[in-house]
């Protein structure tokens, strides 16, 4: 087996080619949730698929009710070192609003900042970057020697979409995925020197709510007065989710949340995390959820429950004097350990038709739930990882929470009784679901050389 | 001069050609409030003056800063006899939500049913097929003879979009469009066997609003929490607009309203309205404006505050987890006589902006405004108008308020200082603004009828 510090100078002398093969795989529209994109997202699971037999998995795309998996294994050339299981996603959020892309979303590009170059287009931070880290970790292995640990490679793609096919999947194939633990890479670092492993993530209900009035829309002047308008009421309803202290008001909804521990509380305020420029970067200077509770609190250890899209009525260019028939709005709960996401939906939608007027009805639709998870992580294989990490970029990484919801952790854990090592090297300022989705060359490079330590480490 | 019931016979005869003619209009769609359409306008203006052209009217197309006018002067053989000023609008509403249409918006059709014929299309009602009554009835005097009248045509092509090229277009040509009364046609029957005479107007104000939170789309996974959503912010002031009486909550905004004089009361309470057959129609069932008015109340004299357009975020089939920079809403007041379209206008405003939290600001777009109008008509043109409607339908027509707003009446009264005579013989179940628009043939035919016999009561 080679030696580590050839492993990683391969990496080092791979970059160029390494950014090139990135933006093959980003040139591929694969937008899971617009059913336009269906055939891209096929062209981008065919594309992973090919790039791990060329590196030596027996690789092969395969197909759900959804969009297709794809599935790698490799062996290690001992075999008594772990088995990992890398998760990562080929599916990327929609571009829109297209006009506020300073280049087309999908020719990615490299630009020359002051403080490092950057990779801009969607998907180079969430996931294709993030997850060619770890692919290049195992290309400089395989060109030099062999790989450290068994390993088997699962990208999905419809992460962006709930994951609605996964469950499913994982069911059927429980004996081929199961592995020692698994690793993630679809997480933040806590800035750009500095590596995080993030044990505690949030869960997440998403819900479509279409309430409906008359039978038909009116003319506001002919109808509008006695003729109840679904906006109203849909607004009514949004207006009264949250209290005055920016607590969610659907019944139950804190009964499973747990207060944090003081010894998490006290390395988190340690940190101290700057609330004010973490809004301040977007334009923001007041924190907006529960009074009393610091942003990092808001963010890694407290439910949310967000507005995601409206819309009801007129909405183009001018005036028109319409009451409309219905108006719909998305819905996504954040939730956090114990929280129970079918509770969750199960009291909001009471919440919702409790506060219907007698001619209005709601329809709801459901676009998936997961529940939060936290890893009380004390073991050998985040020691191990810890230290590669602090190696690789010289200092000591953050165990960290992350807001969003990483839905195959907790089927890992639930579905393959699998832990997860999440480890990723995505910035908060990467613009992820936003117009100039970017991410740090430093990130693309150093992941690479941090998941080539982290094998090794582990394979120890 | 040719007798009345030779004018009469003549309309009778001309029925297929003159819906043919009515089709010919239709199949052009003028939509004025979307740019898209705005060549189709020019062409439905120019249609409209060939036509006047054709009927010995002195015609023209005249430009404007918006969409063009189209003015006609034709004179009667008799010197002595009324000058009037008929209007109406050649624009029409967008027929957006088009899968909700049986045929296409803009390919007119005739369908029998079991109570009569029917003119199916976007602007079979709303305007084309009520203006063309006066046209075709003009039609039947110059094939008869000479018209009884001097009369003006003024036709609009903003009437959709608040008219904003019309306060200036009268002021340029005062003198030329000033007549002894105007007859405006875009009004209701009380139902198919009875006519209207309309004497109370609702004005109109026009306002849309957005709310800007964070300066981009964020994750509502990453920012959730801490971030305010502009949709929330949004939401809430709409609730707000309306306590649990229904009432609006808008400061002063009630101070200008005046209560119906007893002698109105008891003429509308005589017609036994049936407000639970009126909503039923449409689906509801329990009348959503101010608690203790009658619905005929709150749609002719009590002002409302509609929403007509939402929208924020992500709309589109799926999910996303995105938490919007912005939330945008229209709005529209229907104002009754006294209140002040400006005062109503500042007085939102001040009310959306105490409401806004420290970290969002709104944007305000106005799409027009005009106040209310209540004529106080016990002329004799009203009385000979009255009867010769009597006559026509064989019941006294019922002098009526109406919900929707026509700004012109204002201007003819504050510009023109001319009374206007609203005749029309639309229902309120001509689905104008929605889909599947239709118009009575007998709308259309007793209609032209009418204008002949009520020109000639005029004359006389």
């Amino acid at each position: 087996m080679a030696s580590l510090d050839s492993v990683l100078a391969k990496i080092d002398q791979n970059l160029d080619a390494a950014v090139a093969r990135l933006f093959e795989f980003i040139k591929i529209p694969s937008v899971s949730t617009d059913p336009a994109f269906n055939n891209d997202c096929h062209r981008a699971a065919a594309w992973a698929a090919a790039e791990l037999t060329s590196l030596g998995f027996e690789a092969s795309v395969r197909e759900t009710e959804g969009l297709p998996m794809v599935v790698g294994h490799a062996k290690a050339a001992r075999p008594d070192v772990p088995h990992v299981l890398f998760y990562g996603h080929y599916d990327v959020q929609p571009a829109d609003p297209l006009e506020l892309w300073t280049t087309p979303p999908f020719e990615p590009r490299i630009v020359e900042t002051l403080a490092g170059r950057q990779l801009v287009g969607r998907g180079t931070a969430d996931d294709k970057g993030q997850l060619m880290t770890f692919v290049e970790a195992c290309r400089a292995f395989r060109e030099t020697g062999e790989l450290p640990c068994h390993i088997t490679i699962l990208l999905e793609g419809e992460e962006e979409t709930g994951s609605p096919s996964l469950p499913a999947f994982l069911a059927a194939n429980k004996t081929e995925l199961r592995a020692d633990m698994a690793l993630v890479c679809d997480t933040l670092m806590w800035d750009k020197s500095t590596p995080a492993i993030t044990t505690m993530l949030r869960g997440m209900v998403l819900e479509e709510v279409v309430i409906h009035g008359p039978n038909r829309d009116l003319h506001s002047g002919m109808f509008g007065g006695p003729a109840i308008n679904p906006i109203r009421v849909l607004a009514k309803i949004i207006a009264e989710l949250h209290d005055d202290t920016g607590r969610i008001t659907i019944p139950e909804f804190y009964d499973d949340v747990i207060e944090l521990p003081n010894e998490i509380a006290d390395q988190w305020h340690e940190l101290r995390f700057d609330g004010a420029k973490f809004l301040g970067d977007v334009g923001l200077s007041v924190p907006a959820g529960e009074h009393g509770r610091s942003v990092l609190e808001m963010l890694w250890s407290r439910p949310t429950c967000e507005i995601n899209g409206i819309v009801g009525g007129y909405t183009a260019k001018g005036s028109k004097t319409v009451l409309p028939a219905q108006a719909s709005a998305k819905f996504s709960f954040r939730l956090v350990a114990n929280q129970k996401p079918d509770e969750v939906a199960k009291n909001f939608r009471a919440f919702v038709i409790e506060r219907l007027p007698a001619d209005c009805h709601a329809e709801f639709i459901s676009h998936g739930a997961s529940g939060a998870i936290a890893l009380p992580f004390t073991s050998e294989a985040l020691n191990r990882t810890r230290r590669a990490l602090q190696v690789e970029w010289g200092k000591e990484p953050v165990l960290a929470g992350c807001g969003g919801s990483i839905p195959i952790v907790g089927s890992f854990k639930k579905d393959l009784k699998m832990d997860t090592l999440m480890v990723g090297f995505s910035l908060e300022d990467d613009r992820i679901h936003s117009p100039n989705e970017k991410y740090e060359m430093s990130s693309f490079h150093k992941g690479a050389r941090s998941w080539a330590r982290i094998l090794t480490a582990l394979s120890q």
